[in-house]
């Protein structure tokens, strides 16, 4: 028999009802990761912890002195850059809270078959490097340019296209400052680490995941929209294959408890001693500020108004919540639930679509409160 | 109903025949994480990249200035150690490459549940401290030790059982040179990340990963076997739920290949282009030197000597194998199998046991090789 690329792919589908995670969502699993919750305790999430999703291998980059980016297309002047050449820039740091799309998905029903997320596809950094406005303005952008395409290196084949990682943004966004998008070159201090994009990345803060180009290698301005794979075919919000659908683009307002006692091993159930316990934790949304966090213990039946800290200035980062919760013995479900400036709240009822993409349905943290004096069952 | 911490853990079970992953394995996949093949391109794993599993929640250690390790039990004279105390002995760094006894455990049939690591939980890094000797000398043994208890902050609930994370080692492993055990407080150099322990672990170069304690805070010498739940009921190699078990200990010989070519996103099925291939990999062993790698391309009917790297004097690291291969279009699978010194090698059919320890099975690496010039199907 011979064999074509074709072969390599299956089908994009559904899990059926009840069906359990497969070999190939755990092989997904286990390469990425997402952020244990209780990281959510630093502004900053330290390295290792910030979440990481690779579409197919982290690419081989023998040297960062020999790394080109290339800026071409419809420019007035195609640009050939090193990373020396890239630092001669002034360089600006932007505290950043990146989600994956993706983020929520396994908890779908019916479960889109991808890579399973449950919350943790989260993390915030400071990331280093260069406006893309600035580097668009010394190629300096065409009159008819449309689109700003996006190629990394990273090389693989999705439902069988063959294909290196490219996304593209709109010309408003590609040059905006709310926000600014980076061509980083820097994660919290730090060369980039291999897994987040070595030597160079785009960083577009407020955007999920899918529009922040690793291993950046190719900026090309076109008169047209881009239709690549990753922009018409994946990452599109949509209930029917036959839909063309609505792109993914900005962070649904999320937040996140970090889940309070201790926990089973194996049930990660959490387990909390009767009496005054403060629940904290982190909101954001990538289209317009957090104004407030909610909070319930009782899933969902009631809700209060947990404390926000005070605007720290970074538009793009988490912000920190907390609210005193008085525990009393049997069982709960806690929940937080953020709301942004543009009225977006999260939902208590799934927001289901077919690629399983801006899940922000309200967390649910199942808390047993045992009996102060555990003498035997009742 | 009254509730107890028993009713937060589910009894340790068997997945059935077919049963995909359940939500409670998927949590803690989502939580702790692989290496990516690709990273054994490194000698050392670059940040983040290390396999990561923790138990419990990683803790919160606002200062570590407050830290304090204690030496105590059957000791002429208990310690209180500081970080900064510690670092006036002279330190010690080791390379070592690290893995989770379950690593291979999701491959196994039937599947024990519990954290599904397909084969990527390992690593290499260099860990930096003081020799474990050298801090009991310093406390003075005494001449009916028989056993070292190591205690970390780490807090949660496993099979009904509350416990701070408890691991031992026999007296004559906790102040032996072969391998010099470490309480270490760096990790490549720097301080040690939350989810490695930070400020301080325990290091035993060439076991398994439960031996290594994080969030060291106490060290007892103890004059009777430690029985705690991590050393007589996890961790033993045991068929039935009756047996006494025998502990798991050193890891046993594994070889991995870098998956060859390109993914596809989903399947993970590698694509390589006929011709030549230059297949690598990283081969170690916790019971004795590595000796030879062999190869096979034909899903194990026929093996190949591998080309080991020299010995680069770091026994307790992995070693680089490389293997010239001549690859046809169509289908191939491709295995290695690393042998030591001791005359162990890694098996052709599963090593079951109801943990799910040690399954050292040889990997599996499906690749296609398409037709030079795919003009349609055959």
């Amino acid at each position: 028999m011979r064999r074509h690329l074709a072969d390599v792919s299956t089908p994009s589908r559904l899990a059926s009802p009840g069906e359990g995670l497969g070999m190939d969502e755990l092989a997904l699993a286990a390469r990425n990761h997402g952020m244990p919750l209780e990281a959510m305790r630093h502004d900053v999430t330290p390295p290792g912890l910030h979440y990481v999703l690779t579409h197919y291998d982290i690419p081989h980059v023998p040297s960062e002195t020999d790394w080109r980016l290339t800026v071409s297309g419809r420019v007035r002047r195609a640009l050939n850059l090193s990373l020396e050449r890239l630092r001669t820039h002034t360089a600006v740091t932007t505290r950043v809270t990146m989600e994956c799309a993706g983020n929520g998905r396994a908890f779908l029903s019916p479960r889109p078959v991808s890579q399973p997320w449950l919350v943790e596809a989260v993390g915030t950094a400071e990331w280093t490097g260069v406006p893309l406005r600035v580097l668009l303005d010394e190629a300096g952008i065409a009159s008819d340019a449309v689109d700003v395409v996006f190629t990394g290196a990273d090389h693989g084949v999705e439902r069988g296209v063959e294909q290196d990682y490219q996304r593209s943004l709109p010309l408003d966004v590609a040059t905006g400052r709310e926000p600014e998008v980076l061509v980083a070159y820097a994660m919290n201090g730090a060369p980039l680490p291999p897994q987040h994009g070595s030597p160079l990345r785009l960083v577009v803060p407020g955007w999920y995941g899918m529009a922040q180009v690793k291993w950046l290698r190719d900026i090309t301005v076109a008169d047209a929209p881009f239709n690549g794979f990753q922009q018409s075919v994946a990452y599109r919000i949509r209930e029917t294959p036959e839909e063309a659908g609505t792109p993914v683009t900005r962070i649904a307002p999320r937040a996140l408890l970090i889940p309070p006692g201790f926990p089973d091993f194996m049930s990660r159930t959490r387990v909390v001693s009767p009496g005054t316990v403060t629940l904290e934790g982190r909101a954001w949304s990538g289209g317009a500020p957090v104004t407030s966090v909610e909070v319930s213990t009782d899933n969902g039946v009631s809700w209060h108004t947990a404390d926000l800290e005070p605007d720290h200035g970074h538009r793009w980062a988490w912000r920190r919540w907390s609210h005193i919760w008085s525990a009393a013995p049997g069982d709960h479900v806690l929940s937080a639930r953020a709301h942004d400036e543009a009225g977006n709240t999260q939902p208590l009822e799934q927001p289901w679509n077919l690629g399983g993409f801006a899940n922000n349905l309200v967390q649910q943290v199942p808390v047993i409160c045992p009996d102060p004096a555990p003498t035997g069952r009742a």
